[in-house]
């Protein structure tokens, strides 16, 4: 059994780009304990502000499964533990389990903290001996211990020691600088496990060599049974460890379960809960939350699919709580666009005329820069345009957005008029909004709810530019990606254009359009 | 010595969202070459007609390192190989190496390509001997080699064997569906070293666990000495090992040379040029040649980097061609703002009221979305403007964007009109473009040329959007960077608003007047 330490809220806020307010780390906390880790590091109460209103917040919060930690280092030298104003923070956190980082290399101890290694390794014992006295559990964090091993072993090891002697309950192996190889890792973790046969051992790992998630599978088989890192593996420079990576791996591949109550089919999602919540993008090639992580694209791996289910798969999906997806793109074939368009146009076959039209359009579109790769509902709208004989439910007869309504506050606002028709009605209508895409989809939704209601409960729910022709910049086209909802079912639409007004009302249009067809069917 | 055997332009391309012109294609070649791969697989002619034409280009450039390599199918069954036209094309390609891919996984060979065990090994030998008759090299891709070991050791074993038979040079043991963890592809990389002492043996891993460069340095340990990958990662799936991390650990981490005339130190310009040609955004947090990859922000970590050069750094960046890089952000502290300052205000301390000014305005900014971490420039000007009494180059007196030129071919343009002020002189002008923002961008150029003729000399290089209130989608506010150049200097610039012309028109003032600046200095 390997415990699972998320320090997604501490050392994740340390990534470029992340910044949480308090609201979005209890969001966070909730998600984490939900999932079903063991610990949840949640911030430096000592060293910022933020982090001491969370934990008072967090304190009202009840969870189920995980262990709340605050994060701090060890004391001041010259100040007794009692009297050092961040360890006092740190207590003040509330928090039953405590984390103290300390130095493990004696060069960062000499140069760094500015100390001799005797006094530091006394600066370890005695903060961990302090804190013991005062709360539950206490986690050491060696330093660079990885990287101070290998400088000076007997050091390195005094330094586990010590905080041993304190009363630490885990001391936890960091690589601080992520650029260890994964057989040194089993090597150093191996030689701590002998001279400490009792210690719980945790890790910590950084990708900075690409190898965070095999570094610390190395230290867990040498020994480690806590593992630490972040959920989406953001973190300093190349992030941490990723959880989302390690837990599959650790139960689907090593059979060894981790975590407490883990609900490991709802790990897609929790991902992507903590990534929109981090305002970070996740990759889509990222290894099995990914929106590509289990897509194909070449003609043949769809047909050999067809034939072997999961041939190309390294697991199912569905275990991880993502899916399988089948490409549209000129290398794939008449297999893909006849398995995703069964769905809307029953009876399509490989070798029918109509399978030949669509691919031919799609290749067209392509080259002009659409990808219907990720907008699904485009592409069914595509496809009924093109075989199916499909009657729009509206036309646009005109639109304009402008950019200069000087409001109250001596802000600009945008504007949009629009006339649409439906049949032989037609309605006038506009809007105001923040920036005219804005302005453009509250005018749409208005003039087309005069006849269709249920549009009202459409709402966006992303909105992503791509620029596609990175060579001549503010000249190139965009790529336009709207993603919608209708709180029940989740869509998204595409439209390409070299202005990003067009491009963007081209998606509005089909997500309505969209909505209005499902409808339809049901 | 490793080879590195580069198939960006063929696996790669099977990667969602990738979509190579043959010019792409031709770019990328001579990126590769000249950074110094030994081989690079560049597509299949025999499925793929853009690839027969690439290859007829390619025949014309005179590589330095590299080897080009074809890449096909063992050929069909009951067709004899020199009728097998799939085969023709390989060869009409004219490559002096060609790499085949065939089965060597007993159940894939009888499900997916339906023939029997026995005939499927016939397959693999009467191809590898065909093509060994007519061309210098011929590589065996023996696909799901890792399962099928795993399912049927002895027949995955014989596919090795009938490749050699047939006289392959090389095979390459492929990791198809990037499930296998790095202890199980040491196990069986070196079963195939021991039962064919002599044969060189290749590798190709996928990241579905995200293990693909951990599992190819294993196979190394192991013996095989060449490393398939894709150079920044992308391919199928979850992506091919990235050659951009694992060269590096082979060379800096293992002490193993890799490559031919391999320049290591144009790591990250080779990564971002392929990056940007196949329009793939580059992760920040990508090892070794991310942007991120040395930028530091917590205050404590910068503090250390001042005592102890390189202490949270697990090599020297410039080894890579990448640097470091000294975040600003509300954990960051004042250091960093003394450190990021010093070039343009000299003699700036982490005491000087002028620096807290400075700190307390970027958290207020930061407060409303903006970010100065990737916006250098704007983060001079706006210290500048605090601290330096900054006398701005020009003012703008109004802009403004409009949607709705019709051109002759019945498109809309857009048209953008401004006025400026330098000095006592003003100048008003408008200019038509493909989108407002260019509009804007041509205009703001055309009006400031008249007294800063430098001006036109700045062009965009890059254009970035990001929503940063994902919850409101369309009414959220957007953050743009836009990255200019000289020719000899590139700078980044932020604008922040609702309104992404708004954002968009506040980064490209602050782009010129950031020229405008440097241009005083020199």
């Amino acid at each position: 059994m390997i415990e699972i330490f998320d320090s997604t809220l501490r050392d994740g806020a340390q990534g470029e780009g992340i910044s949480f307010s308090v609201q979005d780390k209890l969001y966070i906390l909730r998600a984490l304990d939900e999932f079903g880790v063991n610990y949840i590091e949640a911030g430096n109460p000592g060293s910022n502000p933020k982090d001491a209103e969370f934990f008072s917040r967090a304190a009202e919060i009840k969870l189920e499964n995980a262990r709340l930690a605050a994060f701090g280092s060890t004391h001041r030298r010259g100040v007794a533990p009692e009297n050092d104003p961040a360890l006092a923070s740190l207590l003040r956190a509330g928090t039953d389990c405590v984390v103290i980082f300390g130095k493990a290399h004696r060069l960062h101890a000499e140069r760094v903290l500015c100390v001799s290694p005797e006094e530091n390794l006394e600066l370890v014992r005695s903060t961990a001996a302090y804190l013991k006295s005062r709360v539950g559990e206490v986690i050491f964090d060696a330093e660079h211990f990885y990287d101070g091993w290998l400088f000076d072993r007997e050091y390195a090891l005094a330094s586990v020691a010590a905080a041993i002697d304190g009363g630490a309950d885990c001391v936890t192996l960091c690589d601080t600088n992520g650029g260890t190889l994964p057989g040194k890792i089993a090597e150093i973790t191996a030689d701590v496990r002998a001279r400490f046969p009792d210690l719980k051992i945790g890790v910590h790992t950084h990708d900075d060599a690409g190898l965070a998630v095999a570094d610390a599978l190395s230290a867990v088989e040498a020994g480690a049974t806590l593992v630490q890192g972040t959920f989406t593996g953001i973190g300093e420079r190349c992030g941490n460890c990723d959880l989302s990576v390690i837990i599959p791996n650790l139960v689907l591949k090593c059979n060894t379960p981790c975590g407490k109550n883990l609900k490991l089919s709802a790990l897609r999602q929790t991902a992507s809960r903590i990534a929109d919540i981090s305002n970070v993008a996740t990759r889509p090639t990222k290894p099995y939350t990914g929106k590509s992580a289990f897509a194909h694209k070449g003609g043949m791996h769809i047909d050999a699919i067809e034939k072997l289910d999961g041939c190309y798969e390294h697991i199912d999906p569905s275990l991880v709580g993502n899916k399988r997806r089948l490409l549209l793109s000129e290398v794939s074939g008449r297999t893909t666009i006849v398995e995703k368009a069964k769905a809307f146009v029953p009876g399509l076959e490989r070798s029918s005329p109509e399978t030949a039209k669509v691919m031919e359009k799609l290749k067209e579109l392509e080259h002009e820069g659409w990808q219907f790769e990720a907008a699904d509902a485009s592409f069914e709208l595509l496809t009924k345009r093109l075989i199916c004989d499909y009657k729009p439910h509206f036309n646009v007869l005109l639109y304009k957005a402008t950019d200069d309504f000087p409001s109250t506050d001596g802000k600009l606002q945008s504007g949009a008029m629009i006339q649409v028709s439906v049949g032989d009605r037609t309605e006038t209508t506009a809007s105001l909004g923040n920036g005219p895409v804005n302005a453009l989809d509250i005018a749409l939704k208005k003039a087309l709810a005069v006849f269709y209601p249920v549009l009202s409960g459409v709402k966006l729910t992303d909105f992503k530019v791509r620029v596609i022709e990175a060579n001549s910049t503010t000249a190139a086209k965009v790529r336009v990606l709207i993603e919608s909802t209708d709180s029940q079912k989740v869509w998204t639409t595409v439209g390409v254009s070299h202005d990003i007004i067009e491009a963007s009302f081209t998606a509005l249009c089909d997500s309505l359009e969209y909505k209005l067809s499902m409808e339809e069917k049901s």
